[in-house]
């Protein structure tokens, strides 16, 4: 790729995720912000019913609705199956890339500050990666391989990723993340306008980053209900490091549950509200860091 | 009143405010925890089928619908309706006074703590709070007089209040305001324990409380969309004091809105999210100390 001519910023893909919904509201209403001379812009609000109804969807989760086989059947009738495809229409017609880079703007309960969710280690993203977190300490990057067959928005374009910002409740509009998401987002921009000049600034090649392992579910009995809270030690605590014998989860009876893995992990998406359902308490993951 | 001879503990009368949900699943798995010799309890999960939903409500607040108009009403037909007149039933059969006492759970992405809020200044209420207060600097007291007439679940028993704890997202336990309010609980019917062995114990009398004074919005367009955001500086300072002239919200622009009162005033339920769609920013509070 030798340029970037056309990005699109997607939010509202939960419908109850503010952040995003407002900051594409304020570039649609201020479309001089994020004018740049090399490139095109494109704004969309993606599950605007759930927007509506401020709801994280309608009758599925839209953001894993993405996946092939859904968008080519054409016997679903829900909501956000159509509205998949409408938005496959508009960010990739004819099957073909329109689009050369996605960024789908999502918040989240956990206290994941401002994450970049990448598919894989694209060189392209993990440079991109390795600027942001040099301008802004309070970038984390997180890489789940995982979430290529997912079905997510974000899958419609090679470059295509996600900024989750948090910890903030569903249906809550949070100032302060909403300006560092809004700065972050003028970032990505300048770096892209200044790649297509030929012209990327000079930074420190070291990135940390943080890779899937597995995700951890509640304790739960037969049928399913929770019989434990994250532990009030492990709240609020994403991206610190996790060791053996350190308490995850405490009991509604007040007994503390261990992780018992072999080695030292670090959780995020901990104590994610919309993850109760998906049987997720919190995902693991391996540090490293790699020169890009 | 001489005695309180039973207590109703209800949770869940938004079903997606887990600590009062899973406070009252706890009781009615462990009922000894909340056994005492001179009182019996009663616990209620109230909108069930919003607690199943992970929904506040289904077709309309529960927590508005126990006014007379509506229980007597046999026209309404919707889900919150009904099961408004079947708690009614429950806890105040033949509309005769049947508990004492109620005790509702509820839960705020507000920083509110742990909160009690009375209808009125019932001096019963206000011994209580002070007593509250006295081993738990945590608590705050708030009078809101406007909610008498409110149709709350709580106006079906002279006695009743709301114990509101957060900050916590919808949808999300927080294992320390969990606990937290479970002690709450516990000292409460301890010390209605205590109140019918005619062996209250000597406190500080002197109670410090916050009284309603007026709901603030957000800016709104002419199409009632928000223009701002809470300011970064008020936000999760609830209870603390706002002087005129500081900042109280942010619009999109980048602008300051500052406070126009008169005086000094205390912004409680700061950021509700379910708040978002009553019109209501925040309450604004005068500070009172009374001698109970």
């Amino acid at each position: 790729m030798s340029q970037i001519e056309r990005v699109a910023i997607v939010g509202g893909t939960h419908g109850n995720e503010l952040t995003g919904v407002y900051l594409v509201k304020k570039f649609q209403q201020y479309p001089n912000l994020i004018n740049k001379q090399s490139l095109e812009t494109l704004v969309l609000l993606a599950n605007t019913k759930a927007i509506a109804e401020g709801k994280r969807y309608i009758d599925k989760d839209l953001n894993r609705c993405f996946n092939k086989q859904n968008l080519q059947n054409s016997n679903f009738l829900n909501y956000e199956d159509t509205r998949a495809k409408e938005i496959k229409q508009i960010l990739q017609p004819q099957n073909q890339p329109f689009v050369d880079v996605i960024v789908d703007l999502h918040s989240t309960t956990a206290n994941m500050g401002l994450t970049l969710i990448f598919c894989d280690m694209h060189p392209f993203l993990l440079r991109l990666a390795a600027y942001l977190t040099s301008i802004n300490p309070l970038v984390r990057v997180y890489v789940n391989p995982q979430s290529k067959e997912g079905g997510f928005l974000r899958s419609l374009c090679e470059l295509g990723f996600v900024i989750e910002v948090g910890a903030v409740a569903q249906n809550v509009l949070n100032a302060e993340l909403f300006q560092q998401t809004e700065q972050l987002m003028y970032a990505i921009l300048e770096y892209f306008e200044w790649f297509n000049q030929g012209n990327i600034p000079q930074i420190n090649n070291t990135l940390t980053f943080y890779e899937y392992i597995e995700t951890i579910d509640y304790p739960r009995d037969e049928r399913g209900e929770i019989q434990a809270m994250i532990h009030p030690r492990l709240q609020f605590r994403d991206y610190e490091p996790l060791n053996p014998g350190e308490p995850i989860f405490l009991t509604f009876a007040g007994k503390d549950i261990l992780y018992e893995g072999v080695s030292t992990v670090y959780p995020i998406f901990i104590n994610e509200a919309a993850y109760y359902e998906k049987g997720i308490a919190m995902h693991l993951t391996q540090k490293y860091q790699k020169v890009v």
